[in-house]
């Protein structure tokens, strides 16, 4: 086993602590992977804090992880020590169901090993990136373009990929229109990454109050949803509505903004069910759906879209000693756009 | 005005009454239909209960309308005296929008026209097919192939196209599976059309008791939803799941049914909003969508496709007098599957 330094939770409400775990000793395909930077997704804090199902602690949350491999497995064709890579929100799955061998690890019919929080098929319960250290098999592990500094390519692996999915799969393109519902974290990504698809790009935030940073980043629109004129006005607009929204919100407002054949998308969970009035669905044939990450082929492809493009997330990076605070301040949504731990300072108090 | 006898609903719980209503001289392009065969829907009594709004009555439903034209307009192109021809959910759109441009007058931004109970564009309150005669515009008209008997026409104008449009636009075909839930008007028909388009089709009922009608008429598989292992066994199995049950089911149940990238579509809809989970959706890009009839050149398309494939729905033809106790049929799931009105009795009671 290798011992490594991590931050984990020992309890729903915390703090973290500075402490050590366990990592498997390299697998023939394994790759060790020193972590240089950590993204902080909000479903760290839902899936911590038990939101999502019970947890066992300590837990070191973290699903954003870009790094450099620092050793490799006897059998390991795919990356060598030096190479940038990235890990996401999923560490293995059966390989052996059709969804895998497409590609579709996400959908792994037996169920994905998430990144942290999961058992493996070791029998060891996974932990994340809020670590100095991961080990992971080399087809889980993505590599990060040169046009993208790590800091910023962290993020990409959840937020990124999680927008991406959806735009690709519901075909945003040149003369699509698509609403993107919150503006934070995911929500920014997905505009950027829409607005590079060549869509018109509309941001439904609460208020105004982003709405520069919005156009700046590639928005040709923006409306508060307080403000009730927004809904009428918008009414039967958009092709496609990714909501990144994941507390509950009066969705049935929002599935009237769609046209004929339009489709929102949840990328999202609330733990509450959604209650949905099925008229405005039969009266233009539209669908409420959701999504969740990509498979890794998809992932390296969105890699590879974002550097071409130039796109990266809109970040700040914090040391580990602050991730408390920054947990906080994700859920008053004070943050622009995303906190990424800088793993270099792991051990500082 | 032309002076018709019809049978109307004068109050929400009835009962039918023989009478006299108004249609209009024609324009013209319209059609005079001397009305032979009309369905009965559940719609019908859903709509003149006003579980959807407000009716004025008397109100004269029926919307599943085959006859012989009697007489045409001026100005009409497309039919001539004699012709077998049908009518279905709506008799008019504005035309004029994009989504009519197309063809999809059923999703007209600005409204179709109901066949029963709305405001035409004469100002007029239109009455639906439970009357002897009806002037419908030729653009609203549809042509009813030889090979199907008018009485058995009828239904198709309705349960037929409500259940062909969902087939084909959500690609039913060889290699899909598809289910149908609720076994009745509309569920016939759909195993009858998705067989015929080459799906393996699996009918999802209440109880058993249809079974060995649903394998005759088409299914490959017939499952009880009263039993859970139901749900159990069909876990993730399905392309496409047509929902026919206007009454409120435990949708989640249904939709955990459903394979990767699978639609769960109502057809019917029920007047209360139904509480989704997001995770079942988002675990395997699940959608949960609305479809409503069809337009009119997909409407001859299913008329077509029905003549080639020797489908037609079971109908049980009842005289005029007997709607009443026939809808007290339809509610308490006793019919087997359609009825039709056979118009010739009218005046007789």
């Amino acid at each position: 086993m290798i011992t490594v330094h991590a931050r984990a939770i020992f309890s729903p409400e915390g703090p973290f602590k500075l402490t050590t775990i366990e990592r498997r000793d390299l697998e023939p395909h394994d790759v060790l992977i020193e972590i240089k930077f950590a993204g902080i997704c909000h479903s760290d804090i839902h899936a911590a804090r038990g939101d999502w199902g019970p947890i066992n602690y300590p837990l070191v949350p973290g699903h954003e992880i870009a790094g450099i491999v620092t050793k490799v497995g006897s059998e390991v064709t795919k990356y060598t020590i030096g190479d940038r890579v990235g890990v996401g929100c999923m560490v293995d799955s059966c390989r052996e169901c059709s969804h895998c061998h497409r590609g579709d690890e996400h959908y792994c019919l037996n169920g994905n090993t998430g990144t942290y929080g999961a058992i493996d098929r070791y029998g060891q319960f996974t932990q994340g990136g809020y670590s100095t250290h991961i080990v992971v098999t080399e087809d889980f592990v993505v590599r990060i373009p040169d046009a993208i500094a790590l800091d910023a390519a962290a993020p990409l692996l959840c937020a990124g990929i999680t927008t991406y999915s959806p735009l690709r799969h519901w075909g945003a393109a040149p003369g699509k229109k698509v609403a993107v519902v919150g503006f934070g974290g995911l929500g920014h990504m997905a505009v950027k990454l829409a607005h590079a698809m060549g869509a018109e790009v509309t941001v439904l935030s609460q208020t105004m109050k982003k709405r520069e940073d919005g156009l700046r980043l590639g928005a040709d629109h923006y409306y508060a949803t307080n403000d009730p004129e927004t809904f009428k006005l918008l009414a039967g607009s958009f092709d496609l509505i990714v909501n990144t929204v994941s507390a509950a919100i009066d969705i049935n407002a929002y599935l009237s903004l769609l046209a004929l054949d339009g489709a929102l998308v949840n990328v999202g969970a609330p733990a509450e069910p959604m209650s949905i009035n099925v008229f405005p669905l039969i009266l233009q044939r539209r669908s409420f759906a959701g999504s969740t990450i990509g498979g890794i082929r998809e992932t390296q492809e969105m890699l590879d879209f974002c550097a071409e493009h130039g796109i990266v997330p809109e970040i700040e990076v914090i040391a580990a000693k602050e991730i408390d605070e920054a947990w906080e301040r994700v859920l008053a949504s004070d943050v622009k756009y995303r906190f990424v731990i800088d793993i270099s300072t792991m051990e500082k108090e």
